[in-house]
């Protein structure tokens, strides 16, 4: 494998809390500090009345999320090249934003070439 | 369906196409412009020798990509609240990173409250 891809779609989610950037960014530096991820540079964006988009980037991955407080909803990403433990960003998100169901997916991204595989 | 989240593991691509930001950077603007996604903000990063990881905020979506020439590869999302069609991209990857193999996936992220879910 050559990076871990990570989904979050979060549900139920207090409508307040997904909706303005301030709240947004400092939960994403959070969860980047948790990971013990480099941030490189970050772009977010407030939308009207209410709801946000923002990513991340980070070295050689990045972390993204969009919300849309109308559904109770944020959908979150996370691309690295270091494999990292997921439990600690579920836990984050649910109570950052106040969720009781977020489903949390793992996607393996790029095999390496024969030669460079561990074995086993 | 709330938004629509493609994945591209881009394999035997042309290592040279891979390395630089200018290449990736024009590469990612033709993207948006054929899915007609409209840009925020965008940030990239050079490494050193070779390779770029990149991300375009667009309007509630973004598109990143993360590439490793020394392994002929790039990972490339596009997350959109819009639904669209991956063929073109598939072609313009397999043109402009010269690959032969390209692996492209879909995911649906975040089911609609019942009562806004279209009846079919």
């Amino acid at each position: 494998m050559i990076g871990q891809h990570c989904t979050w779609d979060v549900y139920h989610a207090d409508r307040t809390r997904l909706s303005f950037v301030p709240h947004i960014e400092q939960m994403l530096h959070a969860i980047i500090d948790t990971l013990k991820l480099a941030k490189v540079s970050a772009a977010f964006k407030q939308f009207e009345p209410a709801g946000v988009t923002g990513f991340i980037l980070l070295e050689e991955s990045h972390i993204s999320i969009h919300t849309w407080p109308e559904h109770n909803f944020a959908a979150i990403d996370v691309f690295s090249c270091q494999p990292f433990d997921v439990e600690p960003v579920n836990r984050m998100l649910a109570e950052m934003l106040q969720s009781d169901e977020i489903i949390c997916q793992t996607w393996e991204r790029g095999r390496l070439p024969l030669s460079l595989r561990k074995a086993n």
